[in-house]
């Protein structure tokens, strides 16, 4: 064959729903020497990624660590540790990834019923009162920022549901964490999980993930082996616990990248973070409506580090979305499912959530849309 | 809490079981800036890493991409898509990673055999022939080369045999790839899986994967989904081949290691590759001879990757390893199972098999245990 050249990637902005921009300290981060995966300067690093991922998800949750795998490995993760085959699983499926999250459950055996809700709305309480009917459940599944409709969850009141329910909590924070306050302790989450590659702005590859104490006694007392051997976590603890015990080899560069990543979110302070987030969000929105379009959901639940807006009526997508990325080397994203197609996603995420950003894309979108 | 300093690696001599020493350029690669997962260049650069994987699998598989895991979930995605509740799988099991695959088998609801044999030598057509008595199998497992013990399989033979019980085969050959001849279309191998952080010199976070057209067929016909959502095949073909359909963020930057990394491998051409390793796995069994060391495994029998050594009665395993590493910046593997306290594993792969590092280690070992 002939072999190809080295690669050269140009420097795009990204704001598509993910990957975002990446930090160049984060990006050199990653270019370290690799250590070998029980190299004592190395589990010096696993403590201190393990540390900052507890700030970063306001947790003291003991069993808080990066799963080897994309945002999807992370909502495996919770799910077929957490479950066991004729579990009753309640999800609320208004996107993307609430409708993965229950199919996933359904291939951990367990028996699911959907909670299902507009596209582009957030749930109230009493949707999943209603469906779950006062019938007693082992676990409940919401979404928190769903990707796909660029809709923020209200937590605590799914939380009381689930309560009443006599579940457990699982709640997807792939793209509010570090973007959008996410608070597992105050909440009472008892499992979660996210991504590097959104508001942590670190390039894809982990999967952050927490459980409470109570949800890591469930995992404790299973009587069915977590179907994944990758992904148990009875078997990964022996490895970022104390025992140190060989499992799988850690991606240790990737890991380089997520340290310097909660790093850079600590340093600034998630609060600011989180205002930051709110501020260039807002900027984009007033600018797309004074742009003529229309920003979807309802203010109240728009998700700031993601904002979906409707294309224009006999407007050419593909076309669009070519001429920003050829002309301003610049990335956003299309629609899902039934949002293909009439959808834009711009995401404004950790490090790509910059004035500089805003003004790019909204004069990108006059010139398109010219 | 007290947010930690960046990241200050060492760089480390990696002779260890994996991940091994990565060159500079893979580094280098691996920081270059992020590209969205739909991207047109980033399309481009998954075409090249599927093409140069054929050409280090040694196929023309259609089915041939890298997997968002390390090692062992390659294992799993070989299992979970290729192995349907009840089928009989038939698995060599002589070291750690053949036990691994038979209970990775177990939790995908399969019928296991374990074919049991000796930790540091390979088996013989007849030791599966016996075992399997004649009977149907659906699947095959071998491990091609074992990490744990240092042997190297010879694959034909047993090939011979998954015939015989109208069996698909099965081979890991995650500390082979790029180190040993692989030869998939050859040998009439149906699955094989690898990983990046040994003889390709890549940090850990991804596996390549191949299946013959047989193994894609038996994939496309199953009765029941695929357990695993993350790992199932028939979605993501979906994002890997012409489709391009959103499956999972891709982990980009991580193949940015691997592009460069199998550029570098086919550079150097694989069969000077291979020579180079067994060339300097000679040098080192020499000299480690010379210092008095048993190497373990009959030497038609050795991997040239990796090398095992009994440690000597009354040495202490860990202080010479700490030695080593404090004195050398110089890391070697210990022992895994039987052989944990016993056996040292060193490596010489990829980048790592050097004659440097021969002598580097020598000179470590004897000071150490002078």
């Amino acid at each position: 064959m002939t072999i190809p050249d080295p690669i050269a990637p140009s420097r795009r902005v990204l704001m598509g729903p993910g990957p975002s921009d990446v930090d160049d300290a984060v990006l050199s981060a990653m270019a370290r020497p690799t250590l070998g995966h029980l190299d004592p300067d190395f589990l010096v690093i696993m403590d201190e990624v393990r540390a900052m991922l507890r700030s970063v998800f306001r947790t003291e949750n003991e069993l808080t660590l990066p799963m080897s795998g994309t945002g999807s490995a992370g909502m495996e993760t919770c799910v077929v540790n957490l479950v066991e085959p004729g579990n009753r699983v309640l999800v609320g499926v208004n996107g993307v990834f609430g409708t993965r999250m229950a199919e996933v459950a359904r291939r951990a055996g367990a028996e699911v019923t959907e909670v299902q809700g507009e596209w582009g709305r957030a749930f109230t309480a009493e949707d999943f009162r209603k469906v779950a009917g006062g019938e007693k459940y082992d676990l409940v599944c919401v979404v928190h920022a769903e990707t796909s409709t660029g809709v923020l969850q209200d937590i605590p009141p799914i939380r009381e549901v689930a309560d009443e329910l006599g579940a457990l909590l699982l709640v997807d924070c792939v793209t509010s964490l570090a973007g959008h306050a996410v608070e597992i302790d105050a909440w009472g989450v008892d499992a979660a999980y996210s991504g590097t590659q959104k508001c942590l702005s670190c390039p894809p590859g982990l999967s952050p993930v927490t459980f409470s104490a109570r949800a890591a006694d469930r995992i404790r007392n299973r009587t069915h082996k977590v179907q994944s051997w990758y992904l148990d976590l009875s078997l990964i603890q022996g490895y970022w616990g104390e025992e140190r015990s060989y499992h799988h080899t850690a991606p240790i560069n990737m890991l380089y990248g997520i340290h310097e990543a909660l790093r850079l979110a600590l340093v600034e302070g998630l609060d600011a973070r989180f205002e930051r987030h709110a501020r260039n969000a807002k900027l984009l929105r007033d600018g797309l409506t004074e742009l003529g379009l229309t920003v979807r959901v309802p203010e109240s639940e728009r998700l700031n580090p993601l904002t979906t807006v409707a294309i224009p009526e006999g407007v050419d997508d593909g076309k669009v979305r070519r001429f920003l990325l050829d002309e301003y080397g610049l990335e956003i994203g299309g629609g899902l499912g039934p949002m293909k197609g009439n959808t834009w996603r711009i995401g404004l995420m950790g490090a790509g959530s910059t004035r500089r950003n805003v003004a790019l894309c909204l004069d990108g979108l006059r010139a398109a849309l010219a």
